[in-house]
């Protein structure tokens, strides 16, 4: 039978966290809930990795697996009817953007690539009502030429032992960063954009905090570098709260053309075009 | 005694609007309540203008008066004490982003000269966990291009009664629109811009529904000046939902020099440069 993998998006505030727990409104229970009414039957579903209590998502990526009697459900081209009817269920603070079938083999943690995170700051004198939800509110004067010198260091493959909370996961501290920029969207918006082929506990918001602390003046850029060398905790910054954090996309073999028609259903090409 | 404007934002998700009224929470009431709260006294604010339940303000203005006994607020610059104190005390989905002293004429409503809105749709199959507090969802394909078009006849001076609600109010139809524009913000999200003189009730929001009605090819762009021509109500298109319009900026005289260093106390000019 065939199976199916979901791109999600969801706003973390009501969350404790992605993956299912007992006692505790998660991101994995609610889908879980919503496809098992859908489909009359209880279903498990599998998440690309686990976001924190709080933080957010943009493009997490979920599969499961359709059984025998779930025949009555249209399979055809990009799950149009799946997702819509989903996303009737789904409470407002989560919804599956689009579906697609994939290779038996596919597997949404194991066959992750790479993931993309933004972490968004909010850099001005007051806070902004409108912001609150999804920016880390950071009033202080920001020296972003130093934070962008820092985000630097984070290129290539290291050791994130340093960037890294205790925790009982014991697997590697080696990652490979991608992509490390800082942008500067203007009205105080910062915008920290980190790409790599593995993430430990807790890494970008570690990173964020000793970023903060770098432009805050309290630490030189090379410091981060220093941080790099030695795998101690001690070296880099504070944690940065949840709230800033989004989880951006989950990258995946090219092959698998997964989710190229995200926006294309409804939309035609020709109104896609600039206007 | 002088004369205080501050620059609101505020989501408008849980207000009955600006304009105080019984038994209803307003943005006017919360404020005039924050700042008594501060003030230790009963104080009445002037806001530049209504919006409606459910709108949100990216750039309203107010303005109160301090009376001898408030002397103790320090005066100094740009109210950097009394705008942090009152943010302490205001709830989380209304701030103040700067205050300002101005002449004892000003008038948060009078001395205004243009004002400046903004719409945001989200145009994809899918809703968003993360814009649907102020985006309009509408799945449905949409021409950009027709509705570009249409926006186009909206500039200059003409009679807005086709493009407004029924109420008490018996100020003129004339108004002079300066800015009339679509930005595709890509991902599906659009901005429609619009800054006039003037605005009759719900202007923006009809505007909106006849360009959307215009966009998805239920009526053509030119009916949309014909609508301009007389002053039918029936001859435009639906009130759009409250949820997707913003007060982005109200407008007065450049030598006031209103807010113009808005964002400029804590964070240097230096570290505002271009990273």
């Amino acid at each position: 039978m065939p199976r199916i993998a979901l791109l999600l998006e969801y706003l973390g505030k009501e969350f404790c966290g992605s993956q299912s727990q007992a006692n505790a409104r998660t991101v994995q229970s609610e889908l879980e809930q919503a496809i098992s009414t859908l489909l009359r039957r209880q279903t498990k579903v599998t998440l690309s990795g686990r976001t924190d209590s709080g933080v957010h998502a943009a493009g997490q990526v979920a599969h499961f697996d359709l059984v025998e009697t779930d025949l009555e459900i249209e399979l055809a081209g990009d799950l149009w009817r799946l997702t819509w009817a989903l996303n009737g269920i789904l409470p407002g603070d989560l919804s599956v953007v689009c579906g697609q079938i994939v290779p038996d083999d596919f597997h949404a943690r194991h066959s992750a690539t790479a993931r993309q995170y933004v972490y968004r700051i909010l850099n001005r004198p007051q806070r902004s009502p409108v912001l609150q939800d999804t920016y880390y509110f950071y009033p202080y004067a920001l020296d972003y030429k130093k934070m962008t010198e820092a985000a630097g260091f984070l290129l290539g493959r290291h050791d994130f032992g340093s960037f890294r909370s205790t925790n009982s996961d014991r697997s590697t501290n080696i990652c490979t960063v991608m992509t490390a920029k800082l942008l500067n969207l203007g009205e105080g918006r910062l915008e920290f954009w980190i790409a790599a082929d593995h993430f430990v506990y807790n890494m970008v918001r570690i990173i964020v905090g000793t970023l903060i602390e770098i432009g805050s003046g309290e630490r030189a850029p090379e410091s981060l570098a220093s941080a790099l060398q030695r795998s101690d905790r001690n070296l880099a910054g504070p944690t940065a709260p949840a709230w800033g954090l989004t989880l951006a996309s989950v990258k995946y073999l090219e092959s698998l053309g997964l989710f190229e028609n995200k926006n294309t259903r409804e939309i035609t090409e020709a109104t896609l075009a600039d206007i």
